[in-house]
């Protein structure tokens, strides 16, 4: 059962809710719940299993890929207020990859289930429309990543991600691990690590068990 | 002005157009021209120049992108019958990304006007669908490209890629320069000489002045 706070989140971050007549909000509203994942549990990782469109209240969520070998790569972060549709990637015609959703902190979200949202995308073209640009944003995200990997240097790319950790952190100080990096930028950790410590001799970051500390902010910015 | 090859081109690679009254055909009959690329031209290279709906008559498209510094990567090609979404990108939003297009091989197209096209979309809604599942096939085929980029090495990726260029020269003898394979790849041509002479002392290719004859293909396979 949903309460006011969860009906106010629709309100706000579906722009299409206040175009709903009473009918398909009550479809919505039944085809939805509220759920919590605890940090580093993992959330989606199989188109087929239609986990729906996931509404973010509070956390963080990470989407990437994994290869047969294990190898990972971050496509793009959730946060408070994003939505997420490749979990509800069966309903999309096309689609034909899978991602992996990981809860990066202790995650609350809105799931709600792939048949109540295609039935009101049937009754009202705005919720198929909200879809598509949800599609094209992720696929914007994407073509980010692609633009990095293939254009961009390790320690530019290295350089750019410590600044967005920094971003997510809060703080020029952040637990991490070289591995988490590594899973991140789809390299190893090995390579991580080296670059790291070329960093730290540059006098760029600090590094210290399980965590690093941006010292030269404006170093780090000219390398991007 | 149409002739009656055009409208069968339409008829029989548009799917909605046999839901589509005479009114909203009319409007995208006028909205449309054929035109045709020499062979190395570029056919689109900017979304705010918002080329059209392109729709591949016969030859051959590239869609790329290329970085500040002209390093290239292919994300897919497009033949005969094919529908080219990108090039009417400016239509979509969300869509923050640039890609080039380049006529492979003398390219005859029709080109349907964003403006038709959008008006038409508006008045019929499988018109949009059409627009979403292209733009989700072309997000899977990028999809694609990240997966080998990230997770494969590189022999396995230029084995791969040979494969294919056989596949579409129809022959195991096709001309390529190790530039236009390191453009497709998103590599370096010194990157691509060395790997290929490699296959070359491996007798899986024979390399001449301007050409790549494959020699041993279950060799190839395997390392795929």
């Amino acid at each position: 059962m949903l309460d006011q706070n969860d009906l106010l989140a629709f309100e706000e971050n579906l722009p299409f809710w206040n175009k709903l007549n009473a009918e398909e909000r009550e479809i919505l509203e039944q085809g939805t719940i509220r759920f919590t994942h605890a940090k580093g549990t993992i959330v989606h990782e199989d188109r087929h299993k239609c986990t729906g469109l996931l509404l973010v209240v509070s956390g963080q969520l990470r989407i990437y890929i994994i290869s047969e070998t294990g190898k990972e790569i971050t496509l793009y972060r959730l946060f408070e207020r994003d939505v997420c549709v490749l979990s509800a990637s069966c309903m999309i015609r096309n689609i034909s990859f899978d991602v992996h959703i990981q809860a990066e902190k202790e995650t609350t979200m809105l799931r709600i289930t792939t048949e109540s949202y295609q039935q009101v995308g049937l009754l009202n073209t705005d919720v198929k429309d909200f879809t598509n640009e949800l599609v094209s944003s992720r696929f914007s995200d994407v073509m980010w990543v692609v633009e990095q990997v293939v254009f961009m240097s390790f320690d530019r790319r290295l350089a750019i991600h410590l600044l967005e950790r920094a971003a997510i952190a809060g703080s020029d100080s952040f637990a991490i691990t070289h591995e988490a990096i590594a899973r991140d930028l789809g390299s190893a950790r090995e390579v991580v690590t080296r670059m790291l410590s070329r960093f730290q001799e540059d006098q760029l970051v600090r590094l210290s068990r399980g965590g690093i500390t941006l010292v030269d902010r404006t170093g780090l910015y000219d390398l991007t």
